[in-house]
């Protein structure tokens, strides 16, 4: 028998989660929970049972890690620790400021029950999290840099939408090529938020609508685009939809750093991701740390974690030997 | 007090580990083993000493970590389990091929011993193998490929500078950019040797040698050249020690796959080092896993264990809620 699954929310990240799971035989399926009525939701996996989210605690036997598939905003900081009373529970917890937060309310829980948390998992937080981490011990006299994209911005895209006289958009931020070859070079540049990323708008407006003002309205917008390099294009609903409808990203972590006793040799470590879809890279990674997360339990660990704490073969159902053999 | 580290064998890995230690406030060099007279080995740092390799035994107390900076082919796979039963240790051991033997041979005595030891850590074995792991649980539908260049490689300069009539040599491996760019692409393409890296070979002739038999003895080489497309360049003496005195390297590892219920996402995860100093780049990976390994021994930990094994936050100096608020 495979290590059994929870879905907890059943959006875009939950179906890449019951995707993801399809690509890993030491996995499967057991139940999919979700705070609609049950009845309404249709998955694509036969025989998995849909429950409601407060039916959770009547199955705390068939379920060995619950995946958390909702928003940082609201639903996460109160449903994680929630569930990690009763499961070993996984997470993409992304509001950053609030980690250390999560994290305190997630690990006392977590203790309690003698449940293995691990929380913030996914891409950024998550492989960019980690390529910081081991980028940055390498080369310690260094600096490292974070690029977003190309890719959607969901926040971006809703905060066009909320423009009074827009019916849809979708928002691209892109790094500036100029700027990664600055940082790529070593010469440790200091960078501002316009020279690091712009941001491209794809817009359908009313028809009729102010278009001068809307795009005004979108370039000034204070946090989210007034600090950038912004383009507006005007499409219609029919572009949109055809060419704008994915959900790509990706991004940069680079470090570059000096050695040697004088520091006379240049480094630079760089990871990259081209991501054709954003919830479903999301949802594999965070498979793999719920197989981490099953393990580790298995072996009597418990408490909150992170990706910085998970050793890296517990991500594999292949054996040690096996991995040396394969990948040293 | 730092943790205090003892360098086995002082090349010029030996010396990077001497200039990375000084990277890290937290390490100390405690000292230097050589199996040559040790009054004829001058090292950088004040006030350390340098002992034969005999007398290690005699220090047992003295060092938390012992670093092995030997040879892959004859050095390591003696040394490290001998050292093993006095100290923690950490090597780079890279023949690929043993490594399944030397994990036995070392975990066998670190586990009698009760210390940790922890082979082949560098940047491959070690950075890029961490990287086929990651990149492998996350899109476990995908191909992986590894690239290495450009730089020197020395074993390949070493067989051309056993043909007769050569002074000198230094070969570079270089990466073919269209197959780095088909990879990328991900198709998933089947890549021979030779369409993956070129061979750069830059030779000291002596006077009046037969060029011509030269250059076709390199590209006709086994194993090293005959496999692939060989450039031959004849140059001074001055020119080699001017332009290509130093030991640059690095190279790719990339791994593309699908995900979604009809594999209809790809992805890409690229990581990628360009490297001044390979041996002071190597030595920055081993610190950090020194560190690691003394700290794993302090919690009780014992026996042989790789990079796919280690939890990353042990690399770090940093307590775990900074590296949560700082890189998460």
């Amino acid at each position: 028998m495979g290590i059994r699954i929870g879905i907890f929310g059943y959006g875009n990240l939950g179906r890449g989660i019951e995707s993801a799971i399809r690509q890993n035989s030491d996995l499967e399926l057991a139940a999919v929970f979700t705070r609609r009525d049950p009845k309404t939701v249709k998955i694509r996996t036969e025989g998995v049972p849909v429950y409601h989210a407060d039916s959770a605690s009547e199955h705390k036997k068939d379920i060995d890690v619950m995946i958390m598939c909702g928003g940082s905003a609201t639903d996460l900081p109160e449903q994680t620790p929630a569930m990690a009373k009763l499961f070993n529970v996984v997470d993409s917890f992304d509001t950053h400021a609030r980690i250390p937060e999560h994290f305190e309310n997630t690990d006392r829980v977590a203790k309690e029950s003698g449940k293995v948390a691990i929380i913030s998992v996914g891409w950024d937080p998550g492989m960019f999290s980690l390529n910081r981490l081991y980028a940055g011990v390498v080369l310690p006299d260094g600096k490292d840099y974070t690029f977003w994209g190309k890719g959607v911005s969901q926040g971006h895209s809703d905060a066009i939408r909320r423009i009074d006289g827009v019916v849809d958009a979708k928002q691209y931020t892109i790094p500036v090529e100029e700027a990664l070859d600055a940082v790529r070079s070593g010469s440790r540049p200091e960078l501002t938020t316009r020279q690091k990323h712009i941001r491209e708008c794809f817009v359908v407006a009313k028809e009729g609508a102010d278009l001068e003002r809307i795009e005004n309205e979108i370039k000034t917008m204070p946090n989210y685009f007034a600090d950038y390099d912004t383009t507006v294009h005007f499409i219609s609903k029919e572009e949109l939809d055809r060419d704008h409808s994915g959900i790509p990203h990706g991004g940069f972590v680079i470090r570059t750093g000096k050695t040697g006793f004088e520091g006379e040799h240049d480094h630079v470590i760089e990871y990259s991701l081209k991501l054709d879809s954003n919830p479903e890279f999301t949802a594999s990674v965070i498979v793999a740390y719920a197989r981490a997360a099953a393990r580790l339990n298995a072996k009597g660990e418990s408490g909150c974690k992170t990706v910085l704490d998970i050793p890296p073969a517990t991500l594999s159902a292949e054996p040690g030997e096996e991995l040396r053999r394969r990948l040293l």
